[in-house]
Parts: structure tokens; C-alpha cells; sequence
């Protein structure tokens, strides 16, 4: 099936407009149909050996939020003795979660065990259906985006604090806690740039061709050739 | 910004007709104004504390392509040797690589120490600047599919044999290796969904409301007011 020009404009202008959203969720509720629709996005993420080895707790419960936030209170006060000097008083302004404000919280797991011990794809790369399972986060996350809605991932939390709050079985991996919600904007950078933390990168220093250092190659082919 | 019904829909159509590409890859170029785009859809993923841990390596050389064929043939007869009986033949029979056919590689790596060792969102979850990189992958896949350009992961490849192929330095993590290049057609289903080898779950099986099994969550209510 085609992708016409305005349709590929469309996935470039979803993808460069999407954010990590923390302080700006709106309570409105989410339609059902919306949360059905962003979900099938999700499910339809490639996954190693058509495995599909995700799971989506979908969370909605104050009480179930009451605990993820305590988690994630905890990691939070954890990590902030992890930075020095004046990061550490700028690491502890940043609001880095929207547990409670967000309608909904959706968390992404993985099961490592869905189709058997030997899976197509995963014999040489174990971690390739944990992979997996983030394609599905990031189609769920740019699903999301295109129906205006904020997604945020706090990965300030510890997994088995995770389990525990959401009963989620020891064999089973938590990949992802996102936040979703409508919000009042969307920032038009993402908050850490604009707060001057990192710079984004330019494309070129991050492109290679043909190998890490093209050098290389040119080397190897001339000693070959000597 | 605001993403219209339309948009959103071309999203939708995007993420629905993307497959993983392996046997219909065209000779044909690809326009490096397509390229850039491309690569820079996945540079615009998310990432943990903003760190862009991703490099691409674009790889169009024959012979480097040969190199990273060698290192999936090794991986594939050994994964082979993993499958019993029927599933052995079939797995045999199926086509997993387009390498030397498809007109581009791209290695997408992920270096865990870009930014330093304290990273905001990766100080409880060491594997999150790893999952920012599939993010990136997610991304690519999806910008190139909107620009109808097929994309194949080749996970059946050892890491190590792909650094030495690339010149990837030791302490950059190899994400993934995806063939890319247009093709003559796109299935309508994924390659293993037709085979037979696995079905695609239902949408329901995979989704749960509030934690794994809720009627934990009722029990616990129960006992606590009790």
C-alpha cells in the first residue's frame, strides 16, 4: 500500500512534535475508543519471531497510581545524591513524572517465555524481544501523539517496586510506565534541551558510512591490495 | 501543534503497513535527500535524560556488506541447529535477510557512556539509554516506511562479528541491522503471521485494567478493609 506525500508529511510532523510530557496533563478524560486505538497501534509493533511479548496494564485506579509514585519517590530521593554541585540542586527543580495528574498510566511488560524457549530472531540476541517490547512503546507513544495526546516514561522507578504495585509475576519484565493524558501544550523543544542540560546533537556527527571510521576500511583495503 | 484526523489516520496506516522486509527488496537507489530524512526521524526518538546515545553507520560498500552476511550465515546454521522436527524444515526454508540485496544497511549502536556515568532516567534502569536506541529504530522504521521504503532487522547475527565488520569500538553496544531499500511489494500480513507459524493475538488477550490480575487488586481492598 502507497504512503502518499501529505500522508508522509503527516509521520514526520507526529514525530518531531512528540515529547516526554510531565507537567502539563490535563484531567479530561480519555475516550475509549482513543485508548482502544492507541493500544492496537502498540500491538502492531514488529517483535522478534512474531512473538508479540507484550502485556498493557492499563491504570487508572488513584490508589494503583498512589503506589507507582511512591516508587517512584523513592528511586527520585536515590538518584539525587547520584549528581554533584549545581546539577544536583537543577536535578531536583526538574519535574521528571505525571503519575497522578495523568488520567492514565499504561505499563509495558515483557514475556520472555510467551512462545517457547527457542524463538526466530532471538537465538543469537536474547534481549531481542525485550526489544521488542520498546517498538511497542514508541508506537504506542507516537499513536498517542497523533491523537494529541502527552505521553511521559518514568523510568525513576524500581521494577520490583513496579511488580509489586501492579502484580505483575516475577517472570514477567516491566519495560515501560508511561503517563498519558491530553495536555495544556506541547513544549516545542523537549525540556531538557530547553533547560539547557544537553544540547541535541547534530545529525552528522552521529552519521558513519561504510564503517565507525570509514578510515578503516580504506586502510584494510589497501593493505589488502599491498 | 495540533495533529488533524487526517494526520492522525496517516499515521495510523503507517504504523498498520509496516512489515519487516526480507525477500522483495528493489536494486533501486535511494535519493540521499531520502536518507537524511530518514535518519533524521530516528536522531528525533526519545531519549533518557536527552543523552541520544545512537550513532547510525550506513553501510552501501558490497564488500562490508558481505562481511555482515558472513556473520549472519554463522548465526543462522547454529540457530538451525535449535529448531525439532517440522519447525526445523520451515525454519530453514524462510528467508531472514535481504543484506546483499537491499541497497542499504544502517547499524543503529548505542554508546551508554555519550554523556557521562550520571544519567537523569537511567539512574535506576541501566538499560534505558539501550531502550532510547530501539526507540530510535522505531522511529526509522516507521519514517521509512512512510517514504514506502521497506525495512529488515537482522537479528541472526552475533554482536561481536558485526563490530569487527563495521569497526564498531568495544564499548559501543550494537542495537540493530536493518536492511533498507524500496521493494516490490509490501505483504499484506507479517511473513510468519501467513506462514502459519504463529497467530496474531488478540488485543484483548494482552491488555489488563489496573494491575496483572485485578481481582488481586479487589482481594487486597477486601483484606484491607476487613
Amino acid at each position: 500500500m502507497k504512503i502518499t506525500i501529505e500522508e508522509r508529511d503527516a509521520v514526520y510532523k507526529t514525530i518531531f512534535n512528540r515529547r516526554d510530557v510531565r507537567g502539563e496533563f490535563l484531567p479530561d478524560l480519555i475516550p475509549d475508543e482513543v485508548l482502544q486505538r492507541v493500544l492496537k497501534a502498540a500491538h502492531h509493533a514488529p517483535s522478534v519471531g512474531f512473538m508479540q511479548p507484550w502485556d498493557f496494564i492499563v491504570v487508572k485506579d488513584p490508589a494503583v497510581k498512589q503506589l507507582v509514585k511512591a516508587g517512584f519517590e523513592v528511586a527520585h530521593a536515590d538518584a539525587a545524591t547520584m549528581f554533584d554541585g549545581d546539577r544536583k540542586a537543577t536535578y531536583k527543580r526538574l519535574k521528571l513524572e505525571g503519575i497522578i495528574e495523568s488520567p492514565i498510566g499504561i505499563c509495558i511488560t515483557c514475556d520472555q517465555e510467551r512462545t517457547g524457549p527457542v524463538v526466530i530472531g532471538r537465538t543469537e540476541n536474547k534481549e531481542m524481544d525485550l526489544y521488542s517490547a520498546v517498538c511497542a512503546v514508541q508506537n504506542l507513544w507516537l499513536a498517542a501523539r497523533a491523537e494529541n495526546l502527552g505521553v511521559g516514561w518514568v523510568s525513576i522507578i524500581n521494577h520490583q517496586t513496579l511488580r509489586d504495585a501492579l502484580g505483575i509475576p516475577e517472570n514477567i519484565t516491566p519495560i515501560a510506565y508511561l503517563c498519558v493524558g491530553y495536555v495544556s501544550e506541547f513544549h516545542e523543544k523537549p525540556e531538557l534541551e530547553k533547560a539547557g542540560w544537553l544540547p541535541r546533537l547534530d545529525l552528522e556527527s552521529v552519521v558513519h558510512y561504510e564503517q565507525w571510521d570509514a578510515s578503516d576500511l580504506k586502510n584494510a583495503s589497501k593493505e589488502k591490495k599491498g
